[in-house]
């Protein structure tokens, strides 16, 4: 992309109403435009993010089994009547009326809807297990919207159901989303520890919060250090062999790790000295067995191995990939702007042309530019006619990890510069070294 | 995949409720379930195809210059109070009040909200020409949804929206979205005639339905026969060359073709002989030139060369995926069920297995299967314990392009079958000649 033909509006000054740094960071950098109270358009450079980190999540609920649908963001109030939510949930619930007066609402999650299609369609322990994803847009009111896409009323969300026979087979699911979450999490270049989350009415250990360590988090946290250092799942993990899936939760679950309304002072204390973490903490992800909350009000049931009827178990597991954009940015920024982990940088290269206009620094830069495409890397070629200060301040505020500076000077020496955002590093190289080490 | 771990809800009664043949067959293939009324959940492999028909869009859209946002489903009334088109507007608009009081609504376009952010943002000639897409659901409240998802209240659209100085350079935009639509029509296996319809207030020949003929159509149309033959624009064409693109206008609206509202009965009978054709037709897209409608009220403004503040001239250019799935399906289809194009079929190819379970039949299976998946090629893999004859009729309704059948006898020859779903040709040939062919 050339950036004299995209949209991109940098904001020099650093916006009022922001509060913290990862909000503050995307209006500066031009990625999000706020449209009313807690709803936010996103704008190219936010787009390209929101779409990598979707891909990451996707491509780890794939590899876990889990299946792709698309639940419709508008709903019915009778579906949320069967399970008996419609009156409960408050004010937060979106409701609507529509031209014939039926009472609808904008999902703010989708049990009820995810279980009227099992429902449906799930009549025998043969077609079990399932597990069924959408990544859809949600709507919950919040009275007092902020910290940008942090805490906004319409975000995106990726919610998977999980669907079994029996409790057994439910804890089989729901650690295969628990190995999923870390691998996703870890991929997005995020330390998240999983936290023993309340479970409700329906007791037992399987809820947990997935949350990362940074000081503008909302809630206080409690763990073990030794969790920052633990190494994710490997790639080649095998999701349908539950022993090395247990293996892994239980190897995640095995050190103190609590939020502070499940934090147990005295256990705390037990942890080593030198160990004891305690933190400001941000939610990225929920995991959750709910069992036959829904299915047995809602009638979801299969036929056994004995021909016996029953409701199935069932889970929920949340990321929001909108949320996440600002996560990352809390977690990887510096004072000059965001520092985006590799896979999910808006772009992966950018190339500074220092004197557009200049027949060698054009050649070369557009020689890098059709190079670079020509294999598939995302380069943002910045083409404007702005001050080399400028764009310096413009690559680091959006984060692109390797930026390859072009001048007059350095090429009547036969150099370029390439600099890593991550560090800072800095090396003259010549054209084919400095690519070779963008694509390496 | 394998289909027995996959979520294929195939219907073998045709359902009653469904009026046109893409709505049954959506339902007889589990594709799509309604929620509500004109309100759609999409299966995993109505999932599926919809997202290869937005990413054959978003290539030409691309291609074409636009850059992708992603604006909120949720907008405020007070944006539609600028523009004047919130009292305007009539039922099928759903409003919505927040918790607050405040009044919302559902969108079902975006005109308004892309015009704030060119407002924003955009403030000289220099940023200009510029195109922003998002593919987003959008709401009409429509008295009597009906044909599926053909009709359906909540609908996925893709509406870019152009913003140039003025009048000339708009129509080299409204160009290039008329050249990036033939493009788009044409890889979908669509025969779309662009149409002249109705600019209302501005005027001009700037605006053009995009339509197929099928006898199921909702409108009447008419138009040159020659239509159906014309090639469309190559992959190579230059968008950044206006006569280029102007030529290609000009070739596609040559010849006769009109909507009941637009039609010339004089005008059509001057056409030769044997070159009449009337026929039903579905609006697949709309292109629309419209000036400063929106950005003079809302005051969008950019600066000329003259240093001289004007409105900019905008237009929106609409595609709905949703609405394509089911015209797609009404284009090509036969007894049996669907037929898809290649490049959107949900898997293109099926590995029948027809006797699961005997040693030979699984290892070839098997080896096909992961051969092809190898290969990044999307295959489903039909190991379930359905007869034969069952295997055929769902592989044939789901419109699977190519199959390969493997049993006992054929192996027993060293031949596997290959059928070609779209002209039904089997040949049995060796796993290296039916794969060389698929793959080829």
């Amino acid at each position: 992309m050339r950036l004299s033909r995209y949209l991109l509006p940098i904001l020099r000054e650093v916006p009022k109403e922001a509060e913290i740094v990862s909000h503050r960071l995307m209006l500066r950098a031009g990625m999000v435009r706020q449209e009313s109270a807690g709803i936010y358009a996103w704008l190219p450079l936010g787009k390209k993010v929101l779409d990598k980190i979707c891909n990451v999540i996707r491509e780890e609920q794939n590899r876990s089994g889990a299946i792709e649908i698309m639940m419709p963001t508008i709903q019915s109030a009778d579906l949320w009547r069967e399970s008996g939510r419609y009156d409960d949930y408050g004010k937060e619930m979106l409701r609507i009326k529509d031209r014939h007066e039926r009472d609808m609402l904008y999902g703010p999650t989708n049990e009820e809807m995810l279980t009227e299609i099992v429902r449906a369609y799930v009549k025998s322990y043969k077609d079990l297990p399932l597990n069924l994803y959408h990544i859809q847009w949600k709507f919950r009111d919040e009275v007092r919207p902020r910290f940008g896409v942090m805490r906004s009323r319409e975000f995106l969300m990726k919610d998977a159901y999980s669907v079994d026979l029996d409790f057994e087979n439910a804890v089989i699911a729901y650690n295969r989303m628990f190995v999923a979450y870390l691998r996703t999490f870890a991929r997005l270049g995020l330390k998240a520890i999983p936290m023993v989350a309340d479970t409700g009415p329906i007791g037992g250990n399987h809820s947990h919060e997935f949350i990362i360590l940074a000081s503008t988090g909302e809630s206080e946290v409690f763990c073990h250090a030794d969790y920052l250092d633990m190494a994710p799942p490997p790639a080649g993990i095998d999701f349908r062999d539950p022993a090395a899936l247990q293996a892994t939760v239980d190897q995640w679950t095995s050190l103190y790790a609590a939020t502070e309304e499940k934090h147990d002072e005295a256990a705390f204390n037990a942890v080593e000295e030198g160990k004891r973490l305690s933190a400001r903490g941000i939610e990225v992800g929920h995991i959750f067995y709910f069992g036959t909350k829904y299915s047995e009000p809602m009638g979801a049931k299969v036929t056994g191995p004995d021909g016996v009827e029953r409701p199935v178990h069932m889970g929920s597991y949340g990321i929001g990939p909108s949320r996440l954009v600002a996560a990352i940015i809390e977690a990887s920024h510096d004072e000059n702007g965001i520092i985006w982990p590799d896979d999910i940088a808006p772009f992966k290269v950018g190339i500074l042309n220092l004197k557009v206009g200049d027949a060698a620094t054009d050649a070369t830069c557009e020689q890098l530019y059709a190079t670079l495409t020509a294999k598939g890397v995302d380069v943002l070629y910045d083409d404007t006619e702005e001050r080399p200060g400028s764009k310096f301040a413009t690559a680091d505020l959006i984060g692109l990890p390797w930026q390859i500076i072009v001048g007059p000077k350095g090429l009547a020496a036969g150099t370029v510069e390439l600099k890593r955002r991550a560090d800072g590093a800095r090396e003259n190289l010549s054209v084919e070294s400095a690519l070779a080490r963008v694509l390496g």
